[in-house]
């Protein structure tokens, strides 16, 4: 039973469902603080978040992650039970073990044998850690980034514990991320009864060709780091149940994951443009989510390259896909953000789990970064 | 204070919410069976149903309508109790006035003065009565007409007391209705992330062509006696609440009101078509709620807009629009239907009325309707 597989084991069975932290933190502080890192708690209404720095000086590395997992869904679809780790096939199964506790165990000792080997290393190290990411995320690192920005404490490099990884740990990591916009629309019509539509106005009807205007609306090509701007339609919603009735209202939600070659007040003029060809009354709010973010060169692209690389043999395929990290909290503060982690093939699903050997493979690669980036050669 | 007025205020103080009678049935029994009608019930489940028949030799003249009305809405917008008729500026304010209280008032005052002059008329005088037409109507006059049709208990000539004037008594009369044919569709896609759509089907996406296709589509141009068919979508829903999920089925209704240049099978086949050229998949079911109907010409509405051109003085406007009426379970036993009766500018809404002049004009209207088809000149 090897360290890392045995820290994660001990966090995996930590029942920390989103917002709850359920002693993770604790935990990570017990391991490190003997090292050397001094412990900040910064938390924030009903999230628990926690700064673990060691040295003053730049540059700053510093691994960034979450303590909390998604709910595990029907417990009797579950081979084993979630929150007891059990190892199976050469796997370890558990609810967190790919995301992202897999990744928060590796690095954890990573770093105890790193500074074993590299105690005067130069610059610092620091862990940070949330227990809202999952959720709502209002309390979490976007709060510990304020705290920081404020008194002027800066990241040079950020290593986002995330599970990258696709088919073979480092095949994948991330580089960057696409921005996130979410819209609410109201299409305003008049309500009456279907036998007279001409005394009443269907906004279903309206709004149909609009609907299939911004479904097939070309946003962007993407560009070398992003893949294209894609809209989706998560919610569409009209009726008042009567096979009568014309409603009066049709409520639509869409969500843009946008690149670097759009913005969020562009793809809201675009939106209404397409809208307003089809003259109709309605109502259009806005939420943004996250900025796109992009760390295309630099040295923690190639300090991470070169580990994954050493390590296993293969070079990293850089991607800019899929969801959103915490990772857009850390990137406008100027530093560099990459994602590397476990392979996320079982993240959010039932029988979450992670290979053994991936786990120790991860732990190896994540020692190498730091050699790469803190140690002079 | 007229008969027939007297008449209206007492039924409409009876509340006979659909499907409720609340003694109303009673009440015509009451009034018809000392002048030589047979009273018979008809009752099916909650709903209650009446059959009044004096003669046994053909032709026979029917007049149907219903007891029951629609629920209030919000007791405090009314400017007097719903259930308290009341006069107010040469109008009568109730719940029922217009629909259908009034038309069974004039009919019933309008036979009593005509067999007062014409005690031995030739053919027969029937009043059909259901207390659920307002509703799912599963148990109201299309039972009765299946008693009737297997008794071989023929209907010549059936007339309607529905509200089918528009400004002035009798200006229109309905001459047929449109058919009626309900629709529940699936859209059937795949569950997803919004950031991962490619490992989805967003049915909102791929339906959206389709849904512009069936809103555009011309069925029809009508035809001389109908206006065209028309498609109208009641309720669309997609999506479970949640703004990055992309939903793994959409579901639609819709409605067509269709003319007698289709039939449901035609309209079915069309539909299909229209999806078809899409190729998503779907659940698609149909429900067919009323069949067109259609009296053209002949001795009722000869007699009908002689009867309202002797009383007023104009000639009325034969229609096939609006919604649907019970005269469709009649029609297709080969009997000739038409609808007359108050305006129907007040129906279903707050403050319902029927001007007392108006009442009055109609059980004239009436009188000599009967006159003109039992009445050898």
């Amino acid at each position: 039973m090897s360290d890392t597989l045995d820290l994660l084991k001990t966090l995996i069975s930590r029942p920390s469902i989103t917002p709850q932290d359920a002693g993770c933190q604790d935990l990570l502080a017990e391991r490190l603080t003997p090292l050397g890192f001094s412990a900040e708690r910064l938390d924030f209404a009903d999230t628990q978040n926690i700064w673990l720095r060691r040295g003053q000086s730049q540059p700053l590395l510093t691994f960034l992650g979450h303590t909390d997992v998604v709910p595990t869904g029907a417990l009797t679809a579950w081979d084993s039970p979630p929150f007891e780790p059990t190892l199976r096939d050469g796997k370890l199964y558990g609810r967190g073990a790919a995301d992202m506790k897999g990744g928060i165990a590796a690095f954890v000792t990573a770093v105890e044998r790193f500074l074993k080997q590299h105690p005067d290393h130069q610059g610092s190290l620091a862990v940070m850690m949330t227990s809202d990411e999952e959720g709502i995320a209002t309390h979490g690192v976007v709060k510990v980034v304020e705290v920081l920005e404020a008194r002027g404490e800066k990241i040079t490099w950020c290593l986002v514990g995330e599970p990258s990884s696709d088919k073979r740990i480092g095949d994948v990591i991330r580089v960057g991320r696409r921005g996130s916009l979410c819209a609410r629309l109201t299409v305003i019509g008049i309500q009456g009864h279907v036998a007279y539509p001409e005394l009443a106005e269907n906004p279903i009807h309206t709004f149909a060709p609009a609907l299939k205007a911004l479904t097939e609306e070309v946003w962007d090509q993407g560009n070398a780091f992003f893949p294209p701007t894609r809209l989706q339609v998560s919610n569409i919603n009209g009726g008042t149940g009567a096979e009568n009735i014309i409603p009066g209202e049709l409520e639509v939600q869409f969500n843009l994951r946008f690149c670097t070659e759009l913005n969020a007040e562009t793809i809201q003029q675009r939106t209404r443009a397409i809208l307003d060809r089809f003259g109709f009354n309605y109502r259009l709010d806005w939420r943004l989510s996250g900025q796109p973010f992009l760390t295309a060169s630099g040295d923690l692209v190639a300090a991470t390259h070169a580990a994954i690389n050493s390590v296993t043999g293969y070079e990293p395929k850089d991607d800019t896909g899929g969801g959103t990290s915490d990772g857009r909290f850390i990137a406008p503060t100027g530093a560099q953000v990459i994602e590397l982690g476990p392979l996320n093939e079982s993240i959010h699903k039932i029988n979450e789990h992670i290979g053994v050997a991936d786990l120790e493979t991860l732990s190896a690669i994540y020692e190498q970064i730091l050699v790469n980036l803190l140690v002079r050669a």
